[in-house]
């Protein structure tokens, strides 16, 4: 895998925007979704992904569409910070393999970070609980 | 160290602002500063800062100067991937000494990734070749 590269409809994040995957959601409007990683790797990790476009990554996205998802990683990182009140905080996007991007649709990680506890590797950590998912997703709504 | 908190001026990135502190720039405007990492934990580690505000991290910078900032780092991951033409890249930001950050001071990293080398440590990598990090950043800016 390149930094260059077609984007392929049968991602899993497009899949998830079309409805044809679950996923734990905490927001969704015109321009963005957020959802919890179904592989944290810290409790409260967060993805916010583009919906108008078919960015593989962030060097994809055009100019236009930077504001309307950074601005929603902003607010989304506040609010996981209000919410679960950890002692960190890493926001971090991955451009192709090398740099250990795994979905190849543009996504930011929010990911919150405590204190003596070392973050689980990037796609190699244990699927989540739902339930504790949907519960987690519930908190950081509502300190939206 | 938590993540709220005083802003500290004399943290090394306020002085670098002033001028009172030496860096190898990229970039800079009425918003942001652009300046390769003194400590690279890859070849061509750039960092994005802004300028206009008191931010010790993300969660701190006034919603309306998301844009500015998120709109610049943008610009200079793709002159990055443009100029140096790595196989991966990673645009991260630690909010708070547990999640790695080391100087208080609002800052984006953009950090290539090259296929097969790893990262060198954040805040433990070597310092510097100050030619080769004007010979890198004329190359970023060149791609601009």
């Amino acid at each position: 895998m390149s930094l260059n590269g077609t984007y392929d409809d049968n991602n899993i994040f497009a899949k998830i925007l079309r409805g044809e995957a679950a996923a734990v959601k905490v927001f969704e409007n015109e321009d963005v979704l957020a959802f919890m990683d179904l592989f944290p790797q810290a409790r409260g990790h967060l993805l916010v992904v583009p919906k108008k476009v078919r960015a593989r990554n962030f060097l994809d996205l055009p100019a236009a569409h930077v504001e309307p998802l950074m601005a929603h990683v902003h607010k989304l990182a506040i609010a996981v910070e209000k919410a679960l009140k950890p002692d960190g905080l890493t926001v971090v996007q991955f451009n192709g393999a090398p740099a250990g991007q795994t979905v190849f649709h543009l996504h930011f990680h929010i990911i919150p970070r405590y204190e003596g506890v070392a973050l689980a590797g990037h796609g190699h950590a244990n699927r989540a609980d739902i339930p504790e998912l949907q519960k987690i997703a519930a908190e950081i709504a509502a300190a939206l």
